[in-house]
């Protein structure tokens, strides 16, 4: 049996990324669930942000942004980040964060986070309570303490984590899925490329 | 130290959605990880589909879909829909899904998915390899058996996944994030909205 809620904001699970803008007097970062990879060539991220947000003008003005992602260990800064605004603070500096010069863009890329995407942003459309900022990946980051010994991103050692709006919480990612897999092997075994 | 990357899909983790869409003769589905909340009000849904998918063009033509959340057990299906096109086989029966009609829009959804999500199509903006599908969602259905007493949404039940475009493999969502829990307390209790 189904049940029928009032329409709402239901694709789960999200990520969470922290996303870096360069500032008139210092670089901000503003928590989204409202992003995702779109497209494969050219590589293209959306991220959907409130007008009303101090980020929103800082990544219109800038015209790019770093999307980081964040590894668990950096949970309350994701929230802070999240709720605070940097009108009022430098979230940076609170939340005990390094900005590191990007390769590509003028904004800078958060160094404790384990990936880092540096965005131009291509295309700016309105769609009610959040814009949508359609943006290019024009750089990866990856830190060597989150690869295995084959040089491939480990998401164990990454400690990925997803946000869902149904309930507003934060989710570890458990382990890898494999089908039938055969008695006593370790669950975690990686896949593949589809 | 960081390693650079080609520019690449790199927002992790995504989520993995199952895409239905009525057809011609028959619905169809498609597996897509390019997919997101993207706007709060109206609430809005984004998915990037290759033109040369089957499904593209029935999604153009019906005007709406539907985002169907699987759970874990629906892992099959899952990698089955992503992988072959419906243009040679009724992707419903072979993955033993069931279409039922839908309240809002005219394409099905699917029933052993727990959650559905009912879009109706308001832009599409080509980007690349992938046009992406901007969808205003009219009507959510969760199934019961995914609920908890209180009547909300209990991920745990659900068993939800995230595909993982780094490596090309889908993970289980482990447990609810908890900062500094108190020594014994369970880590899987649920947050407030956020």
């Amino acid at each position: 049996m189904k049940r029928q809620l009032e329409p709402s904001n239901s694709v789960v699970p999200c990520p969470a990324v922290l996303v870096s803008v360069r500032g008139p007097d210092r670089p901000n970062i503003i928590t989204l669930a409202w992003a995702a990879n779109v497209c494969s060539e050219p590589p293209t991220v959306v991220v959907g942000i409130r007008p009303r947000r101090y980020s929103h003008g800082l990544v219109k003005e800038a015209g790019d942004f770093v999307v980081n992602i964040p590894s668990a260990d950096l949970l309350e800064a994701t929230k802070l980040c999240g709720t605070k605004s940097g009108r009022d603070m430098d979230k940076f500096a609170v939340s005990h964060l390094t900005a590191e010069p990007s390769t590509k863009v003028t904004s800078p890329m958060i160094k404790e986070c384990p990936i880092n995407i540096e965005c131009k942003t291509k295309q700016v459309i309105t769609l009610g309570s959040h814009d949508l900022f359609i943006a290019e990946v024009v750089a990866v980051h990856i830190d060597e303490s989150v690869l295995d010994e084959k040089g491939n991103f480990d998401a164990a050692k990454a400690k990925l984590f997803a946000f869902l709006p149904l309930t507003g919480d934060y989710w570890a990612l458990g382990e890898a899925l494999r089908e039938s897999p055969p008695a006593g092997s370790a669950t975690t075994k990686r896949r593949g490329r589809r």
